[in-house]
């Protein structure tokens, strides 16, 4: 973990309107689905703000996994629409020191712990703002020890989108925790050095290479290595009626990432391979 | 796969008007609920129109099975009112040259791919249009090779809600793939061929047997076989009290099919069987 | 199970108004998410009042357990605001002779099968008013004997809330069925026994000992006999950094029942212990 520092000075603010009765707050969490914990969350926000559309993202992050929070968040958030507030609860450090946040970044905004789960946002959105949230006003009381989810992120979230300002919630800080760098590793003798980020439903290794990284033109030179495999062939969709099906390919997949993905087969599976693992790219 | 015609002369336009501020957009999918996709669909929705009512009707339909979707399709839309919009996407040929859709029928629009999701609303629906979605103006871009729900249903269905007409969208054809019919064949010494449709959470095990193919007073006589059992009772719903708790036993399911289930227990399990067996429907 | 009585005088009613253009209405289930029927009760319901905001609270109610369901709506119904209309579908007996329910609580309503679904809200709330549902004028037609949560709930909650009254929709009755008491057993010789009430996705043991059982200041003299296992820590959350970390300890959680945890594991696969396990508390 490392400190991340102030780095926009811009200090959106919620707009209040009228026509602004529709807010989106959008749920984001390992809570699963079987428990009250996501109903708790809807109901505390409906009766703060019933004119707000809350909409869930996933609850379904494995348990205490900040960093496949942190990945899904960045994954989604920029097909919301502005003054979309996200709510994301990974946060195996409940009650503890660790603080409550909130930030503004690309006229969004992001609340939840501060654990490193906003990492890829302060990456991609450089011009951002980080508030701890100190105004207990806004919290629900009791403050539950547990489950700050209910009881101060999801009513912050409400007032929010009733038109509190964000300086009004809490303070800026300068020091938010982030994760591990989600940019692969520049190689000395060339090629990146990079990690499977996401493993997704249909078995896709979701790395962290880029498009800038391989130029279209270098794409039948490129060599990725993950486990012990070497993969050459890059597709551009799953689909296929080539006698191949069975093969391990390349494909620029939809979050932005190079994806190691096999064709009606899990990837992971073929590759045992888990979120981590090195990957390679390299040029011959 | 068959090919379906145009059948119905009608063209419905989604009205515009300030009170239909709640569209409703329904999501199909088998896209599960763990990864970026269902949330970067509902992002997509949102941001171009903020008033809509986004909402889930499954993510879990089993991973490719375009059959298992249509399926569920069928057993919900009617609920919905007129004018929702639903997307479903199951959609392995995702990024080929399969085509995006959208069917007008029912008063409501569906959207999706080509690949026969839509072929049971076209059965119950004779009167229906089909659109090629071509105006890419209404796409999400760059367009992923490997997202088209993200990319082009999402921001059509959006575009849709907002008052856009279908043949803004795209333009009618008549040749959309049909998987095979849901009726059962009709045999030639009385009688029915029909198919496990679906298996539903409790393991009841849904045929395409219709109310109209057996009358109330021949039911005494009916005899339903499916692998080696042969099924006589039919009961009018699944609490049971009596002595005969564990045997299976049929029965006119909430789909409008017959149901073969099992008081308390799968009836799947017991009958070792899974979704595309064949069943018989006879009088003695 | 037992009989509940009329236990209060109030009568609400769901205000009409202009401005209350955004009733919520929660579903919970133990219909799972990958069937037609959560799809099928909210298109029912949208299609009557497309206003109303539909608010998933869980359809992972494990299959049949009323109890569970119990459990998970009295822990979020109190996050909810004024006039919130709960629909709770877990109905083993549907299309038998237990009747449909329509329940006027905290300024809420609740709707759903006579089986104790609603126990722990008849418990919690003193004042409150039971209806079977009688006028079928708000059924919707054909009523299926299998699946009411789409035939009678569905409808009639969407009917309250566009603004008819409870005695519209039945009449009051003053023997709803109740499960055994959530209070825990006072004993003798001091102390409690209780009961496993649920155990969620983090394996923590929720029992149905209240905060108003141990003073703050008996803590240190408090003993939970669990199984084999006695636990006599206490701690406030569940983050650790101390060198005991595998231990099993108490904790007061945010459903306002004490808890056995253990943190970042599963107290219950520890304890190999299931819902309904008996529970002690007692002062050294």
């Amino acid at each position: 973990m490392k400190k991340t520092g102030r780095t926009g000075a811009h200090s959106p603010v919620l707009p209040v309107s009228v026509s602004n009765d529709r807010s989106v707050i959008t749920l984001l969490s390992d809570f699963g689905t079987r428990d009250y914990f996501v109903g708790s969350i809807k109901g505390v926000i409906l009766s703060i703000n019933p004119h707000v559309n809350v909409v869930d993202i996933t609850h379904d992050v494995p348990s205490h996994d900040i960093a496949a929070g942190a990945f899904t968040l960045l994954s989604t958030y920029r097909t919301f629409g502005p003054r979309t507030i996200h709510v994301a609860v990974v946060d195996p450090g409940v009650g503890s020191t660790r603080r409550p946040l909130l930030v503004a970044a690309a006229e969004q905004f992001f609340i939840g712990p501060d654990n490193g789960i906003f990492s890829f946002v302060y990456e991609s959105e450089p011009n951002h703002e980080v508030y701890e949230l100190t105004n207990d006003m806004y919290f629900r009381h009791p403050v539950s020890a547990t489950f700050h989810g209910r009881d101060i992120f999801a009513p912050v979230a409400a007032a929010l989108s009733t038109g509190i300002a964000a300086l009004e919630l809490g303070d800026p800080i300068v020091d938010a925790l982030r994760l591990d760098t989600i940019e692969p590793k520049q190689l000395d003798r060339g090629g990146y050095k990079g990690r499977v980020l996401h493993i997704d439903r249909f078995g896709n290794c979701i790395t962290n290479f880029k498009r800038e990284m391989l130029s279209v033109e270098d794409e039948h030179r490129a060599r990725i290595t993950i486990k012990t495999k070497s993969i050459r062939s890059f597709r551009p969709f799953f689909s296929s009626t080539d006698k191949h099906r069975e093969k391990l390919f390349a494909i620029w997949g939809s979050a932005g990432f190079l994806e190691i993905a096999s064709y009606e087969q899990s990837a992971a599976k073929r590759l045992k391979t888990k979120v981590g693992d090195p990957v390679l790219l390299k040029l011959d």
